[in-house]
């Protein structure tokens, strides 16, 4: 990938609730592959806490413009964002690319780049920055969709919530390549290997 | 879909936290319909409320059997699962079918099918249950996987930890079909309709 497609670099700080317990090993912090994860995922998953206390989880159209990831939501949703500042959330989102076939149980796995962001969300408010991220969420759906569809209204635009959430604290957790084996698996009889994953969209506008 | 592919019917009951601020045409609680989902998913979002109060959401793999939905963790991962019984969480599956078109930035959508399941926790700690859901797991990969390779080891079998989450509190919501127009953009000169997305799994073993 060249700087012109990504001009991302170095690492985001990594912070205690970024430090894996386990598999440490597929744990990075590394800017322009998580954003790179955001920018291919189709949807992410937005996580807070209910005013029960209870966690909440959802998924929700997005789009990253620089070093903030933009969520789309409707007003008065059950984002329960009616006016909250700073509020934390946690929002991952996950591409699949194998299922990964062992001779052993154990050792059945997924390849797979997965991003997990830590935050206090904002929601938008500024006109203009409101206009540019919505532009910016039309145009996922294809290069310059945004110039061949009808602007929002100041009506519709009123109807839609915007949530800004800074990639300060960031992890990507990944797994690539083929099967691990135990060395006494190797002779056993079973067929393993990796099965490719790939999302396909067909007839986009 | 006849009844031996799904032999669930009937809709879950209809709680505080599964009734829709927005949207709600989109909304229903249709047991067969959100299984289908769980099913179809490569992998679901776990929420849960972390010891600092702040929300945490990570990707883990599933299966379904019966009426439970079982995650699989590894023992002391950030799950932060140890032995801590009914535990709150939330869990999202999520499946794209298409991105909708529209001549309008307004009534640009997807259409996708999205579960979100409320619970308590359990960790799995008897053996049967355990060795069943495991073999469950693998047999996700492909069909009778699980014959075809060498089944876990008690080490391994130690090392891997499994949640339980009861499917009684959860709702679907989906979209399906064409693009939305306002009347007044029917004859504005752009394209409308949906691009296909597909999760094509090539090369199972």
């Amino acid at each position: 990938m060249s700087t012109l497609e990504c001009p991302y670099s170095g690492r985001f700080e990594q912070t205690e609730r970024t430090t894996p317990k386990r598999s440490r090993e597929r744990v990075t912090y590394e800017r322009a592959e998580s954003y790179r994860v955001l920018d291919e995922a189709l949807f992410v998953d937005l996580a807070f806490v209910g005013p029960d206390g209870a966690p909440r989880v959802l998924p929700t159209f997005h789009v990253r413009v620089g070093d903030t990831l933009y969520l789309h939501g409707s007003t008065g949703s059950s984002m329960g964002l009616g006016g909250r500042e700073g509020f934390p959330v946690s929002v991952t989102a996950t591409v699949v690319d194998g299922l990964v076939f062992s001779k052993s149980w154990f050792h059945h796995s997924m390849n797979y780049r997965s991003v997990v962001v830590h935050a206090n969300a904002r929601l938008v408010e500024d006109d203009d920055e409101r206009w540019n991220v919505f532009k910016a969420l039309i145009d996922r759906f294809a290069e310059g969709r945004s110039d061949r569809s009808r602007e929002a209204s100041p009506k519709e635009n009123a109807m839609s919530a915007l949530l800004a959430i800074p990639l300060e604290e960031v992890s990507i957790k990944q797994r690539a390549g083929g099967p691990v084996e135990e060395p006494e698996d190797e002779d056993l009889p079973f067929d393993n290997g990796v099965a490719n994953v790939r999302t396909l969209v067909t007839g986009r506008l």
